[in-house]
């Protein structure tokens, strides 16, 4: 893509236990010539999955968190533009988020904090810190200061039977992200959202489904690979300035919906 | 309505200064024979309006609240229950909210913290103990054990330049109501929303117009009348169980949109 | 509502055969003293629902159709005008539609030209006799020239297996109405539209249901009341200047959405 | 991509004057390896198309049709299948459609019925054509057995002041569409629609603007690009069966929305 002084950083947050939609995106960000800043949690699969890329001659590096607010995403961010000095950040994809689904009656006070702490307080503090990292780099070749992406869900579009808690932060990240679309398109800065409609094939399918793991890795119609929503997001990114998408969804062959 | 014993309590959260939708519901369901339950955060004009109330041959009582989280609201709801014991609980209004307007970059930490108190923490708590209050009512003369009405804005259904953090609130109480009117509309509790789409008279506006205020009085075709919401809202509350709204739309004659 | 002479004028376009919508609606504005036009393809039920009128005091008139087009439905309105002259037509009610439900490969170029010709031309054509009517009449009492409403269905908000053809006249119908409401508010005319989400009582359930029907009936939780339906016309026809519905939706207590 | 005899072939309907979304969907599908059936009304761009395309090595052939109705695309999709026997047909790409834009009172009825025309009628038709083709073919590398995308506009999302008739079209194929998505994506059928938002950079811009052209094209931030758009649709033909879009949104950097 570019001498490697100028490689470009892409910044992802939540990359889950490595086998998601997190850790593809750094996966194929990386083949397609990206720095990758890994953001999650969980400092242990954080850890793994830079060294998977590193040893693939990629050039990850781990940035555990301990909750996403604002002043540890600050920091973290700071912390990112220390490691590659100079080097442009230009893709952010906003991947945190706890599914909390439940009657309504059984959601507690910190259930809806969680829901609250994440989709609200977390996605506005890494929008915030993503948006000051992009809007005093030059344009790239295809007219953008930077991207960013929020991995969103059905639930965005509208709530359902034991998906209020879920549906308020997915609906609210949804907001934000349209929001800062129009905000920010007039920079150059290119926000978008997919919204994720079906299962995602990952370890924790495994854990779900048991002796029926095989058939739903083999069955591609009937759930998301995170390799295909990575791509999408590259896709994303490289838009050029005249045709950009804000939302598009995602789901399987067979999915009912 | 009925003998005096089990007139109906509404109840409503967020009234203001007495000159908005809160309070012009109260007014509105009093005149419709309810008892009248006050919850905001500014503890004298709540108090202004149930006397205003009372002493126009209305039951009204204010119930002052520092903050709308979990434990306060419970504790809320206990002391209406107390003040008319026996009585039945039948619709409860969330009427609460911030307007958070900026440029997504001067929206602070604690303006994210606010939208979300409220809008999120908030509205499911006061969604809870209305539930909770309504589930085990006997059915009402149309079909209902209760209605919860939520006052909500356009903002609930796209977000803009400037709205980020309120849009996000709005989206996410937008999730939350229909979330609840799916889950409980089997159980014959009725969950609806109002999208207010424009200027609502109020004596802010006052505030606002200066000069100008005069004429806004007088055009009726260019801002809401709270009176005329709080009419939307008796009408939802009267809707037969074979022909329940969940969200309908509210803007003036002139309104451009 | 007002002396003889300018006793207002509702006409209802689709009366079916005096057992839905159309005519609860023809029954529930004769009550608020509206006189009622009736246009319909079926002639014989539609005279009969007229006597059923007259016979109860009210002063309905049958106008029967062989088609919804342009020309047909101008001379319609002509008719209408030439038999209350100087009687102001205040409210107008688009009930008519086929549905086309099949799947997409056993839709015939007959099924979409009926889809074509009800939602799209015909709908067009008597939107614009109705706001020709309205247009320069005097503001009546709640500020308004005229009330155009349009029955529409959940199909106007999503497409479905096997609805294709019923969905896409409904979406065009919806983008009518949306469109007039946000070109005639200005001009102070009210244009809005009822989303039905459920089955409603007929007697055409009757022939659908055999056995179950009686149980139907009696389970007013489970399918819409065309009363109740009517009710939501008036309150839309009845809303003030300062707070006007463009769309609201009803479905049963118990539907499933 | 594949052996000459087995070179897919792709459909485009509404090619204009070759200066737009179809001919550049033309253009990049040449470059990705199918053959292309141009379909439209005006057979001399159209001609001027082909030949241009098989003066650079591509394989294109016109179809000039005189309408968009059921025979003529029967027979034209027969002609295609004619003209390279065995080969697959597995992209139809439906490009078109007229603008109407006129305050309501001015539409007539030969608006209203080119509207349904071709909106409705054409698109229909169109789609049966494509889905009969694409439905007995094996699946392909990415587990499609074809990719239908339609072209649609912001009209296919709201109405507006001057958009009734315009609108309604749009929202009846987003109808359409969304059905077809939903019907077929079970048998490995992709359909898909890009919501074009914003004016696209076409010779007409030329005539519309005159003086201020020259600045237009220069400034990729304003106006969408054909070739982008382009793009977008070969993106959504590729897209593996995992994780398929149905609607995405296209529009220029600095676009007001």
């Amino acid at each position: 893509m570019s001498s490697s002084s100028n490689k470009p950083i892409l910044v992802v947050a939540g990359v889950g236990n490595g086998h998601g939609t997190g850790a593809s995106t750094a996966r194929e960000f990386t083949k397609a010539g990206y720095r990758v800043a890994l953001i999650a949690r969980n400092a242990e699969s954080l850890s793994a999955l830079a060294d998977e890329i590193n040893n693939a001659n990629g050039d990850a590096q781990a940035f555990p968190v301990t909750a996403y607010d604002h002043s540890t995403l600050h920091a973290t961010f700071a912390a990112i533009r220390a490691h590659w000095p100079g080097a442009p950040l230009r893709v952010a994809v906003w991947n945190a988020g706890d599914a909390v689904w439940k009657p309504f009656l059984d959601i507690t006070p910190e259930d809806v904090q969680k829901v609250s702490d994440t989709n609200v307080v977390g996605s506005f503090a890494f929008a915030r810190e993503a948006i000051l990292a992009f809007q005093d780099l030059e344009l790239d070749e295809v007219g953008k200061r930077g991207a960013l992406i929020f991995t969103s869900a059905t639930a965005a579009l509208r709530g359902n039977k034991t998906t209020s808690a879920f549906a308020a932060g997915k609906f609210a990240l949804r907001a934000l992200s349209q929001s800062l679309a129009k905000e920010f398109g007039p920079k150059n800065i290119h926000v978008s959202t997919a919204i994720i409609d079906g299962g995602i094939l990952t370890d924790r399918s495994k854990a779900r489904l048991g002796d029926k793991f095989d058939a739903y890795v083999k069955n591609e119609d009937v759930r998301l690979s995170p390799d295909s929503i990575a791509k999408s997001y590259l896709y994303l990114a490289n838009q050029d300035r005249s045709a950009w998408t804000w939302e598009l969804d995602l789901r399987p062959a067979h999915e009912t919906w």
